[in-house]
């Protein structure tokens, strides 16, 4: 082959080659970004479970308070 | 004794008689009226219970219901 | 009269007194039980009132604090 | 340049092109992988806080439903 038939390809590939490279850092950005989202997303996730088990325990012991009001009105009709 | 003397007494035991009978009708009179009064009391009392009991009832079912939302919350906890 | 006339009706009314009176006593005494039932009875309903007016603070307090769980859950759904 | 250097460069910049494309699918894949887990995710937290929701009305109505008995409690003692 010619000399500047090399040159054009080599050219050609070189011009690829950074346009591939370019496209790499675009992709290894986007997948950054994404994986703090997620890890964003599941700290998020983990923090209101733990908000709603706090709420469950409430809960419980709300119920368990009724329980009590509730015997002590049966006690009392009991008793009168 | 003469005649005037027995005159006197009878006159005297009838008064008397006379006057506990009527004490006598004032008696019974009030008695009757306590006694309406304290069944009156009773049966607002029964009513009153019966009420509660009512009441009791459905503090126990709004209890359960409660129980079984916390459940449904605890499943979600679970699941998640 | 004669005398032996007025003795007999004199000892006639004299009984008849005498049973008035008894029957007299019953009553004050059976009124007098039937008071002291009564107020025992009125003593009783108003503690019984007064026990229920405690739970009714208490069941006020536990509505108040189901509330304040509530809010707490709304909320974490909108910051979320 | 002589032609075997121009073959040289060329295999070589060939070569890396086609290591950068190799990397690249890498990254196009894992992107989508991420976004899919990302979706799913958000998915998953909408079914979650639409569950959560529910839940809260379910609470609301049984807090009216409480206060509408301690109402009826109110009234009984009222009345009585």
């Amino acid at each position: 082959e010619s000399a500047n038939e090399f040159r054009t390809q080599k050219d050609s590939l070189t011009q690829k080659l950074q346009d591939t490279e370019s496209r790499n850092q675009t992709l290894e950005a986007q997948l950054s970004d994404l994986e703090q989202r997620l890890e964003s997303s599941q700290l998020e996730r983990e923090a209101f479970r733990k908000s709603l088990r706090s709420l469950l325990e409430l809960l419980d012991s709300k119920i368990f308070e009724l329980n009590e009001l509730r015997d002590t009105l049966a006690k009392l009709l009991e008793g009168s």
